[in-house]
C-alpha cells in the first residue's frame, strides 16, 4: 500500500482514513483524496475534488493508478431513497465505473488494483432470521441496501475476472457521526452519544429494547485497512465480509454513557419508538462473524470502548470547506 | 394481459412466446415485438426494431405503455464474457433501463406494470452445495450469471418501491435452440437432440455422466406465462423462482433420444469431455424447487416428455430476416 486514493474522503469514515493514512508513520507515498469539496487534512495529502456520477471524474481518478482505493463515496440510504436516479447513478453506475477504470487503468507496478469497497448492513433488509450468518436471504428494503450488494457482485465479478483485487466489507450504523443534519436514517445512533456526552436531552426514536449492531469510526478504519492488505488466499469466495460488531440495545448503550459521563445522563434520555425506525433499526439479530473474525476483522471489544472510540472520532482534524449536503459514508 | 411486449422476441425463447400470444386465442390486444432485427411472425404482433443499449429505443418500448412485458433481451454469456462492456451494457444497464422507464411510463389502465424478467441459473455458479436451495450462495463463474443476478436484486427493488409488479424466473439451458452458431456455451445440449434426431454423429464435449438441468423452450413458455399472471400474494419476497426441471445425465438424454430414434442412435455419441465446460455444466447437483412447483411452475415431466417438447419447439415459424449473430434469449 503505498499510492492510495479514497473517494468520499470529506465524509465521515472517508476522513477519519485519510487522517490516520496522512499520518507521516503510515508509510503512504502518494494519498489522493477525492470528493465533492475538498476539506482540510494534515500531511502531504491531495485533493481532486469532482463529481463520482461524472465520468470525466472517474477516469482522471483512475488515471492517479493508485495502488489501493477505498471506495467509500456514496449517497446515503435516506435520500437515495428519495431521489432514486441520483441513488443508481452514484451507489450503483458510478461505483462500477469506478471499478471499469480503475481496473483499466492498472497500478504503477503492474500488480492489480485493490478495491476495498464500503458495503452496508443495508444489504441484509427487515424480517432478519433468528441469526445473521453467510447464507441468510438478502431483502434489502431501501434501494441503498439494493445497489449495495449489486456493487459487492459486481466487484467478486472484476476479481473472478482477475482485473481486481480487494473486497467489499458490511458496515453497520458507524459512531459517532458529527452532529447535524445528515442523510442518514440511523443518524439517532450517533446523535444519542453527543447528547449525553454534552448533557442534553435526547428523544429516542427507538425503544430501550431495540438491538442494533454498533462500530466506532476507528473500529472502521481499522477494518478498512486490514481489508486493503489481507491476501487473497484469506478472502472468501464472494469477496464480501459481514464485520464483526457490537450488537447492543439502546439501554445498554445508554448504561456505557452514564458509566462515564455519570448516572445523571440516564434522565435524559426518553424514548419515543417510531415504528419504521425501529423495524429497520431495531430488530438486529445475533450475527455469526467467526469467519471475519478469524480473518483478523475486529469489533470495538467493549461498549465502554465503542463510546471512547466513537467520541475521540468525533475530534474534527478534517473541516469540510464549502457546504455539501452529500455524504460519502457507507451507511444508511 | 392485454398489451404485452417482448424483448429479445427474433430469439429462441421469445419466437416461441410471441408464437403463443400471437394466436387469435390468446386473447392479446397488442402484441409488440421487439428486437434489434425483426422476425415473421403470424397475427396481428407489430415490430419494433432497435438495439436496447440505446436509451431512446427504451423509452420508445416503454411508451408503448403495455400492461405486462417479457424481459428476454439479453447478451449471452459466451460472448459477455469475450466483451464485457457491451455484456454490461445489455444484461445490467439497459435492463435496469428499461425497468425504470415502463416503470415511469406506466400503463394504460393504470395498473402497474407487470416485468418478467429471464434470469439464468447461470447466477449460482460452480462448486455448488449438495443442494440447491433459495440459501445457496450465489458465486457466478461468468459476468453474464452476476449481471443477471444484480438485474434480479434491482426488478424486486422496484416492486417493493410499489413502480413495478412481476418476478424473474431462473431458466435452466433450454432445448432445442436452432441448429448453427450461437453464442451460449450450453449450445452442445441442443445440438445433441438435432444430431440424434437427424442421425449423425456428435462429440460430445461433457461426460455420459455430466449432470444437468434440462427444459424445453415449450415448458419455459409456460412458465414465462404463468410468471405474468402469478398474483402478487404469491410471489416470493426476492420476486425471484428457480424453476422446476429435470435434472438429468446425458447417458438419460441419449437414453430417451434413442428410445424415440432407435437404439442405434446410441453409436452417434462419442465423449470427449473439455474440463471447463464439465465444471460449469456437468456439476449440476439436486434441486429443492418445491416452493416454485407450488406456486404452479413446472417442469417437462419426463425425459420423454422433454424430447418431445424440445424438438417440436424446433419447428422454426419465426425467421429471423437478417443476418444477426445476437441472440436475444436468457441462457448462457
Amino acid at each position: 500500500m503505498k499510492r492510495v486514493l479514497i473517494t468520499g474522503a470529506a465524509g465521515f469514515v472517508g476522513g477519519l482514513l485519510a487522517r490516520r493514512l496522512s499520518a507521516a508513520d503510515a508509510g503512504i507515498e502518494q494519498l489522493v483524496l477525492a470528493d465533492r469539496a475538498s476539506a482540510s487534512v494534515t500531511g502531504s495529502a491531495r485533493w481532486i475534488e469532482g463529481d463520482l456520477a461524472d465520468p470525466a471524474f472517474v477516469d482522471r481518478l483512475a488515471a492517479e493508478r493508485c495502488d489501493t482505493v477505498f471506495q467509500l463515496a456514496s449517497q446515503p440510504g435516506g435520500q437515495a431513497e428519495r431521489e432514486p436516479a441520483r441513488g443508481r447513478r452514484i451507489n450503483l453506475d458510478a461505483t462500477l465505473d469506478l471499478f471499469e477504470a480503475v481496473a483499466s487503468a492498472g497500478t504503477e507496478h503492474g500488480a492489480r488494483p485493490v478495491m476495498v469497497f464500503a458495503s452496508s448492513i443495508a444489504v441484509y433488509g427487515t424480517g432478519l432470521t433468528a441469526q445473521v450468518d453467510d447464507r441468510t436471504p438478502l431483502h434489502p428494503a431501501l434501494s441503498y441496501g439494493a445497489h449495495k450488494r449489486m456493487a459487492e457482485i459486481a466487484l467478486a465479478d472484476f476479481v473472478r475476472r482477475g482485473e481486481l483485487e480487494g473486497c467489499s466489507l458490511r458496515l453497520p450504523g458507524i459512531v459517532a457521526r458529527p452532529r447535524g443534519p445528515a442523510g442518514q436514517a440511523s443518524a439517532f445512533m450517533s446523535e444519542l452519544m453527543h447528547a449525553l456526552a454534552a448533557g442534553e436531552r435526547f428523544v429516542c426514536p427507538v425503544s430501550a429494547q431495540a438491538s442494533a449492531w454498533w462500530m466506532s469510526g476507528e473500529c472502521a478504519v481499522r477494518n478498512l485497512l486490514h481489508a486493503a492488505r489481507l491476501d487473497a488466499s484469506a478472502q472468501q469466495p464472494g469477496r464480501t465480509w459481514q464485520l464483526p460488531v457490537l450488537r447492543l440495545s439502546l439501554a445498554q448503550v445508554v448504561d456505557a454513557l452514564a458509566q462515564r459521563f455519570g448516572d445523571g445522563r440516564r434522565r435524559l434520555v426518553e424514548y419515543q419508538p417510531d415504528d419504521a425506525l425501529e423495524a429497520i433499526f431495531g430488530r438486529y439479530p445475533p450475527l455469526d462473524d467467526r469467519l471475519a473474525r478469524v480473518a483478523g476483522f475486529v469489533d470495538d471489544a467493549t461498549p465502554a470502548l465503542l463510546i471512547a472510540n466513537a467520541l475521540q472520532a468525533h475530534e474534527p482534524l478534517l473541516t469540510t470547506t464549502q457546504g455539501d449536503n452529500h455524504d460519502r459514508t457507507p451507511h444508511p
